[in-house]
């Protein structure tokens, strides 16, 4: 597998966001591209991340490949990656190894982890609310709650995609016309801190698509403008009880 | 009590500056506007902050109102208001509402706390000097002056301000020509900390009126351009043999 | 002595940057101008600083002087300089007086330490290979290689320099084509957070100078570009062994 990359930074913010919330990542790699499926240890978050071949600049796979890299060690060498610089990364039988041009060059070598995953299979969900909002309301959504509760309260209803809580020293109601058509009253609770590791890939897009039911799981969806990017999370949902 | 801001940058300021000197917020409001006088934990300073019906776009407050509040709750609801948001706070039998308006309407509801304080009332001093200074110069004299010092020594004469110390290390001595006529020198301590808790609330104006005296408190004044916000601290002095 | 500096920036960087490596600095100055050397504690680090008299808007010294100054108490002072400010320094038999005049003006008097050390004298030492490259390159190669690494192994072939490490859980290899004539490879091994302390002074010059051997101490170099300001540092090598 070889591939590059002259604007790098989707890749990165892409893949920054997902090692923060799982600490090994699967790549598997073939024709089509890169996909990268995974449960965080706590088994609240699932993240997909699918990057098609012509997302990249050049891109090479004859024979489909499964990478497993330490997160922090990626993080690390991502972070180094300049604005300016020209990402190019290939994997051989026991590393892989990101090279970053620019007015040097720069490799950095990783040692792919030795064991077998499977890939995690996501549970099929249908939805009966799907929304898109910008990524900033949602952020703001979730810290203005985060103020008097460490879960956010989801309501959807005709008009309004409600986020809520009640604490001991106060309130806070956040309303967002949603604009789509609704015919009922959806509510859902999710940990407020899962749901901001996931907004950190904000390069990828303004807009994400938020899916919600009645006490079931929520799903988060930012995609590139051009469809050949995307990153989704599956959150397990607070129940009322707790 | 009801009042809006479409520019909420100096209320925010304001009650911010109040809120880290003071631990619980007394508001009084009235026909005339917002009136908010405290005395410190440790008696030190004095703070009290005017703003008259006219600062805000609308005000309205037919029957005068005491409202109570935990000032940390405050300052953390106030740091929500976005830069572009419109402000919208009314009071009602137990809680004050603070509403942002902006792409999103959010809202939060803050408990009011149920004690009565009289409002304090501060001892008249008459100055012998009143000057004016930049906001930031004043601010880079007790930055000056506590690498070697945790009080400042000010003195006026008839050209300058002085800001000084003497510290085992070192000394520093700041001077601003003040422009006014002052027929003698006078001199006095204070903290620098305490000083710099009201220097915060540099949105209102660039500009800051210093009243001193011999070993008298100080008092230091800023006010919006339209005079319809005025913020104002009276500040205990160190006594020399300290 | 009595000096005078309408932009005090490069003053500013490479006494931060000197202070932070030895804990007394030595200034020697004379007719010519100031200058002072001196080594680290842990005898690793030899310093070199010399600002011509030129360099200066004003230049007045005599009769030769040395003046030694706690390096502390002169970064706290120094950070207090603002880039607006000229700078104007004064030594008495016993303080050295830095003055900051703008709006206002703010005098600092530091004590000076009444001890007597000779400067030390650097090792003279002839390198085989001298390049000059980008502070930045330098500084981004020490910050990639401080990812897998605490030293930094440079080495000099006929085309590159490169600076490189292979750690436990990754290698990085950094390249730089250095376009000068090498006719043989050379290898030395370096603290990376020594390296990193001297590259501080970068408003000093875009690009430094960097004379390396096989395993001999390294020298970098940064001059101003009127070359009336110069600031070296000669680095102990890390053996192989090590």
């Amino acid at each position: 597998m070889k591939f590059e990359l002259s604007d790098s930074k989707m890749f990165k913010d892409c893949f920054l966001t997902v090692g923060t919330i799982i600490d090994e990542i699967i790549i598997e790699a073939d024709n089509d591209g890169l996909r990268c499926k995974a449960l965080d240890k706590s088994h609240i978050t699932f993240v997909s991340l699918e990057m098609d071949y012509d997302f990249f600049d050049s891109y090479e796979c004859t024979v489909p490949e499964k990478l497993i890299l330490d997160s922090n060690e990626l993080i690390k060498v991502l972070k180094r990656c300049g604005s300016g610089d020209r990402l190019i990364c290939e994997s051989d039988v026991s590393n892989f190894i990101l090279r970053y041009d620019g007015d040097s060059t720069r490799s950095f070598t990783l040692r792919l982890i030795d064991t077998d995953y499977e890939s995690p299979v996501p549970p099929s969900i249908s939805h009966p609310v799907s929304l898109d909002l910008p990524v900033d309301t949602l952020k703001d959504f979730l810290d203005d709650i985060s103020l008097f509760d460490e879960n956010v309260h989801f309501m959807v209803d005709a008009d309004y995609l409600v986020a809520m809580c009640s604490g001991d020293t106060g309130d806070a109601i956040c309303k967002y016309i949603h604009g789509v058509s609704v015919d009922d009253v959806y509510e859902s609770r999710f940990s407020i801190n899962k749901l901001k590791e996931m907004l950190q890939a904000k390069s990828l897009s303004k807009d994400c698509t938020l899916s919600l039911g009645d006490d079931l799981p929520l799903v988060l969806r930012l995609e590139s403008s051009m469809g050949d990017c995307r990153l989704e999370f599956l959150l397990a949902p607070r129940l009322s009880e707790e």
